[in-house]
C-alpha cells in the first residue's frame, strides 16, 4: 500500500541519491562504499563521494587513509542483515557518525578489514606514528572508505620483521582468517609435531591458512574438500600450501557409498598409526561435519568458525559421553575484545614473521579499484557486477577494494 | 542354515541351560543374574546357581555381599551390546573369570552398580573392615549377584555422617546418578547462589538429583520434561523436589505451535531477568534439545550425559561462533577412572551428607527379591517378566534386585 509518508520517504530518497552520485561530479575528496539497509549488496551497495576532508584527529585518535580493504564473506552478512555485528550509522553528507534512524539520513560504511596508513596522530597517542601501517581491531568499523577517524585502541601496528614488512596484500588479510588459523591451531588442544588435525571447507582462506601454519608446525592435516571436477588440481595446489592429505567430502559419506565410506575411514586409522586427530576445524557444518567427526580420538575438540553448508552442526551424543569430545565455537572478532593491546601486537609479529619468512602465502586476490576520475554512479555499477560474481563462494580469489583517490 | 556345528553348538546350549537350571535343585549357596550373549534382557537373562561357596579373599582384595542392585538402563544397554563398556565372561560353573570365547562356555553377570557388605579381608586391605558397606567404582564388575570377590581399589566406602548411613536402597543407587548430577553442576561452571540451569528429561533419575542438589545450592532450575496427560501430577511431584519450573517439550517447539514456541522464550527470557542459564544438562539431544539450547545465555555450556531421543544433537553452528557455546560430554564412569580414591571418598562423604539430611530423596522403587527357596528356573520366568515391564523408559520405579541368600 502507498501512503503518503511511504511516497515521500522514496522521493526523499530518491533525492539522496541524486544527491550522492551528483555530488561526485562537484568533488570527490573522501569516498566509501555504502548502503541505507539491509539487502542483497549486489543490489544495495553504492560508492558515496563526500566533499569535506578530515578535521585534525582529537585526542588518543589518528586520521588514516586505507591503502586496501578485502571484501569477506562475512561482510557480505553483514550487509544482508544476517550476522550478528553491525555497523555504526554515518551521515552521507559527511561520513560522520549520526543518530539517525531514518534510512534516507543515514549510511553504513561496509567492511570490517583493511590495511590503512597513518596520516595524522592526535595528542597523547602512544606507539603509533605517521606513514605506520594499522590494521582493524574494532570489528565492523567501516574499512571500504578512502580514509576516516579512529581511536588509538581501535587499530593494531603492522611491525616490520627483520626491516621487512608484509605486501600490502597480505596486511589487509592479516586480521580475520590468518588469525583464526593461527588461534585454533594454538589456543584449543596442546598440538605437537607429528599431530593429526582434520579439518573440512579446507579450500577457504582459513583453510589455507590452517594447512600453512600446521605445516609450519610439523603438524600433518587431512583436508576436507567439497567434490568437484577439478579435484586433482586443488589436491596439487593444498599439498604444494603443505597438506598432508586432500579428500573430496564424498569419500567418507555412507549415504554415498557405505562400504567405500567404511573402506575410508578404514585406510585412515591406520595412516593415523594409533593416533587420530585431536583436533578438528569446521567451517562448514552439516553431514560433512558429522562424517569427519568420526575419526576423531578420544578427549578432542572440534572448532566451528562457519557453517558454509547452512546446516545445524549434527553429531552423535555418544561422542560427547564416551569419547569425551568437546565441541566449541571460534570468532576472531571475540578474541580481539577479549585480549590485550600487548597480545594483539604480539600475534600480529607472529603472523608478519610467518609471512616475511615465506611461510604463509598471500592469497590469491583480485584488487578491485575504484577510479580517481571514475564517477560514484559508474563506479557503483562496476561494483555491484563484481559482488555478483563473487556471491556464491566459488569464486576463488579474495577481493580487495582499493580507492585511488586525488590527493 | 544348520549345519553340523550350528546343531552341535544348540545342544550344547541347551545342555548348559539344563545344567544351570538342574543345579538349581542340588545346591544354590551362590546365586547371579547372568546372560550368555549380548541380546534382548527379556529374552536372554536368567538366573544362575552355582554350587562353591568363595574362597577367602587372596590379598588386597575384599570377599563382598550384595544387599542390593539395581537395574540401570545403561545395564540394559551393556546387555544389548550397544553401550561402549563389557564385563569380562565368567565360568558358568562357578562363577569365577575365564578366558574362553565359547558362548556356552561363558557367561556374563549383569550389573554396574550396587551396595554390598564387606564379608572378609584380604590381607593388606587398608581401610576397610568387616561389615563395612561398600559400593563398586569398578565399572561392570557384576553387581547382580548375592556374593563375589572384589580388589580394593575396585570398591569406594560408603561413610557414615553424623553416626548415620544411607538407606540401603539410596546407598545402592549412590554411584552412578547422583554423583552424575553432583558433579555435572560442580564441573563445567561456576554457578551461584540464584543462577539457573536448565535440563531436559527432569523427571529422570539423574534429573530428580539435579533438582534437589540445585535447590540444596539455592540454583534455580528449569526442568523440561516430555508431555503427558498427568502433567500437573508430575509438575507438582518435581516442585516438590525443589524444582523452580517445570515445562513439557512442546511448549518450546516451533513445529507445534510457532508463536506459543516464541512467547514461552519471552516469558522466560523475562524471568530469567538478564541472566540466562549458562548451564543446560541432556539426557534427551534430538529436537527437544535444539529448542533448550535457545535459551542459554552467552559462554554457555551443555552437557550431554545421555540421548534417551535417539536422536543426534543438533545445533546451530551460531551458537558456537557467535554465543560461544561449549558442547560436552559427562560420563560418571571416566570420572571415577580419572579420580583419586580420596577424591571418590571425598564425593561419597558428600553425597551421604545430603541424604543423612534429608536433601537428597531415595528414588521411588521396587526391590525385585530372588527367593532363597525359588529355583532358578522360576526365578529367570519372574525377572524376564520384570525386565519387559521396565523396558521402554516410562516405569517410572527404580527396580533394584535383592538375593535372599540362604546363609
Amino acid at each position: 500500500m502507498l501512503t503518503t509518508s511511504t511516497v515521500f520517504r522514496a522521493a526523499r530518497t530518491t533525492r539522496a541519491l541524486q544527491r550522492s552520485f551528483s555530488s561526485s561530479i562537484v568533488a570527490r575528496v573522501r569516498r566509501a562504499v555504502v548502503y541505507n539497509a539491509n539487502g542483497n549488496p549486489a543490489e544495495n551497495l553504492r560508492v558515496l563521494s563526500v566533499p569535506n576532508t578530515l578535521d585534525p584527529p582529537p585526542p588518543s585518535t589518528l586520521n588514516i587513509r586505507f591503502l586496501l580493504s578485502p571484501i569477506n564473506p562475512s561482510d557480505i552478512n553483514v550487509i544482508e542483515g544476517v550476522y550478528p555485528a553491525k555497523p555504526l550509522p554515518r551521515n552521507p553528507s559527511n561520513l560522520s557518525q549520526t543518530d539517525s534512524n531514518d534510512s534516507a539520513e543515514r549510511v553504513f560504511i561496509g567492511g570490517n578489514e583493511g590495511l590503512a596508513e597513518v596520516m595524522e596522530v592526535g595528542e597523547g597517542v602512544q606507539g603509533l606514528k605517521t606513514g605506520d601501517w594499522v590494521v582493524m581491531v574494532k570489528q565492523q568499523a567501516g574499512t571500504w572508505c578512502s580514509d576516516t577517524n579512529v581511536g588509538e585502541q581501535d587499530v593494531v601496528r603492522i611491525p616490520k620483521v627483520d626491516g621487512r614488512l608484509p605486501s600490502e596484500v597480505d596486511a589487509a588479510t592479516m586480521t580475520v582468517n590468518p588469525p583464526t588459523a593461527y588461534n585454533m591451531l594454538r589456543d584449543f588442544v596442546q598440538l605437537k609435531p607429528g599431530d593429526w588435525v582434520v579439518q573440512n571447507g579446507a579450500n577457504s582462506a582459513v583453510g589455507q591458512a590452517v594447512i600453512q601454519i600446521a605445516a609450519h608446525r610439523e603438524l600433518k592435516t587431512l583436508n576436507l574438500v567439497r567434490d568437484r571436477d577439478d579435484f586433482a588440481a586443488l589436491e596439487a595446489r593444498l599439498t604444494s600450501l603443505g597438506a598432508t592429505r586432500v579428500l573430496p567430502y564424498s569419500l567418507l559419506d555412507p549415504t554415498v557409498d557405505k562400504a567405500r565410506a567404511k573402506e575410508t575411514r578404514t585406510s585412515l586409522q591406520s595412516l593415523f598409526a594409533g593416533s587420530p586427530p585431536r583436533l578438528a576445524l569446521n567451517c562448514v557444518s552439516g553431514a560433512p561435519t558429522t562424517h569427519m567427526s568420526s575419526l576423531l580420538g578420544s578427549n578432542a575438540v572440534l572448532v566451528s568458525y562457519g557453517a558454509m553448508s547452512k546446516q545445524p552442526l549434527s553429531l552423535p551424543t555418544s561422542l560427547f559421553i564416551f569419547k569425551d569430545l568437546t565441541s566449541k565455537g571460534f570468532w576472531q572478532s571475540r578474541w580481539y575484545k577479549t585480549h590485550s593491546r600487548e597480545e594483539r601486537e604480539s600475534l600480529m609479529q607472529e603472523l608478519v614473521t610467518l609471512i616475511v619468512n615465506g611461510k604463509l602465502r598471500e592469497p590469491e586476490n583480485e584488487v578491485f579499484t575504484i577510479g580517481a576520475d571514475q564517477d560514484d554512479e559508474s563506479s557503483t555499477h562496476a561494483l555491484r557486477e563484481k559482488i555478483q560474481k563473487i556471491q556464491g563462494g566459488r569464486y576463488g580469489k579474495k577481493l580487495l577494494i582499493k580507492f585511488d583517490v586525488k590527493r
